[in-house]
């Protein structure tokens, strides 16, 4: 194999395109060989030399997501900042493929020097792609990217899922999405800093204004002195001002959070809570590296096949053979 | 507390209705001592005297899947066999909620004393659900129910798993799904052994019909000899013949099966199946119930929030913790 860590890490400074790409392949992998290559790579590179902002969109599918991150993202590359942009799509379990484009969908974006785009990975066990997220954005920061955008389609849990990995998150809302504002989960109220109505134009305008006005009577806490307010925006692909005042909210809401303790904080909880609810995954993938207990594995599953022990049994077996003392 | 193994295995013998409605809540349940009772409780079961029919169906919102179950049920029912109905809901763990709705879905059916109906839990995760679904069958099987009905909606991977858990496997198809069908999983179009259109009458007749011919002439297998055919039907809840017609195919296919040894060598196949996928989360429940493991767990969460361990060394303290020999 003529892949060498040490260049590729290199290389990775030098937010080299290819390299990144081989490197989160490496990253979402789940083959031993390639898991253990990627954690002398992320152990190379080190913690990055200072936070870079991560930033989480979200919202439901057709709202215009990847327009409004192309547009963010020529905004701050236009203020001369660097621009990496990660897909997610926690769906890609249940439905067997990614239900996002790929970065087609981000043509300007993706001719941009400063700009490396990934998209989703399709056919993703939910928990590989969990795992290997945190790891990407990590590789991301470590690479120097001043903003990282990470992309999700918001259904149900996965927008609590947002928050979990990114400083700072917006919600993408429909224009006349009315009713639906009620089905916003409380969480994500909550939670997301953000709130962008899109299609603020044309045949949709007035629509974009009305749920503008719906959300800011609805918003909890806005009523309240509250430091950290929601902050809420109409947006208008067509409209570069509309843009320009959203990434110029982002950016002074992060350069606020990241003078204070605050983002150390925050960070440090969401790798907590990360570590809470995803250690069975890397629990599995432990077990499944060890040749032992792949052979027990398969004993028990030749067992069942020709009836010889029970689901219950077997189970049991199995534990016996790891948790033995 | 009231609860007793016994008596409740008895009363789940006579089909009692509020016994069983417990003790299904009582395998969903994740805490411990739940477990160690719904475990209990099911080896008094012990294994059914005879198999019993496990009919799955499937098939995208709004087909029609209830109120073809409820109509088979009736027919079923009329033959004198009692009837069990189960809906699982596989994407409960990303929509928060079930989508499915519940027994009230089914009027006539829950009306009749033989017939037990199920609706989907809410708010479980993917893993509990399939651990209690396989168990739940196993304890309508137990209490003797002569036809359990699995219903599941079908995105996906989800329709796969329901031929991990029944005998038999209907298909329930959208008329005018034409386009659709070539988007129906290659898998689904192998496991599957019946495939109904649905609606067919009033202003979908016509569609129903040429869905019907589209699918008589694309099922793979069906040109060649082959033993089991794969059977096709129209149906409409209007036409009582029709749902007759394919509650004769499913029982005369149900009958030749159990009269093979194939019925048991594909319960095997099952049975191994389940184990080999789902053993982590048995693993995962294992550990726990086990206090140290969660104190520890809990130590390396709190270090983690105060930044003093990074995520890469608290799973490294866990898995030391966990596998020591």
């Amino acid at each position: 194999m003529d892949w060498n860590v040490d260049k590729c890490a290199e290389r990775i400074l030098l937010k080299d395109r290819s390299s990144l790409a081989r490197a989160i392949t490496l990253i979402e992998s789940s083959k031993k060989q390639d898991r253990i290559l990627a954690k002398e790579l992320l152990a190379k590179l080190g913690n990055p030399k200072e936070h870079k902002l991560r930033l989480g969109i979200t919202g439901p599918p057709g709202v215009g997501k990847s327009s409004l991150i192309e547009k963010l993202g020529m905004n701050f590359i236009e203020q001369n900042l660097s621009v990496a942009v990660l897909s997610i799509d926690p769906s890609s379990q249940l439905h067997g493929g990614s239900i996002l484009g790929d970065k087609s969908r981000m043509l300007d974006l993706s001719r941009q020097v400063a700009a490396f785009i990934r998209p989703s990975p399709s056919g993703l066990h939910l928990g590989g792609t969990a795992r290997s997220t945190q790891d990407t954005i990590q590789l991301l920061e470590a690479a120097g990217f001043d903003v990282i955008m990470i992309e999700t389609v918001g259904i149900g849990q996965s927008e609590i899922s947002i928050f979990h990995i990114s400083d700072l998150a917006l919600m993408l809302v429909q224009p006349g999405a009315g009713d639906d504002l009620q089905n916003i989960k409380k969480g994500v109220m909550e939670w997301a800093d953000f709130f962008v109505i899109s299609k603020a134009d044309g045949t949709t305008k007035e629509l974009a204004e009305n749920t503008y006005q719906d959300l800011v009577h609805s918003l909890p806490g806005n009523s309240e002195n509250s430091i950290h307010k929601k902050q809420i925006f109409k947006s208008s692909i067509e409209d570069k001002e509309s843009i320009q005042t959203i990434a110029k909210a982002v950016w002074q809401h992060w350069e606020s959070l990241k003078s204070t303790e605050q983002l150390k904080h925050k960070r440090n909880l969401q790798q907590a809570d990360y570590f809470f609810y995803h250690w069975a995954e890397n629990f599995k993938e432990h077990l499944l590296f060890d040749q032992n207990f792949v052979n027990q594995l398969n004993t028990c599953r030749e067992q069942l096949k020709i009836g010889a022990i029970s689901r219950e049994e077997a189970m049991n077996l199995l534990i016996r053979f790891t948790f033995a003392v």
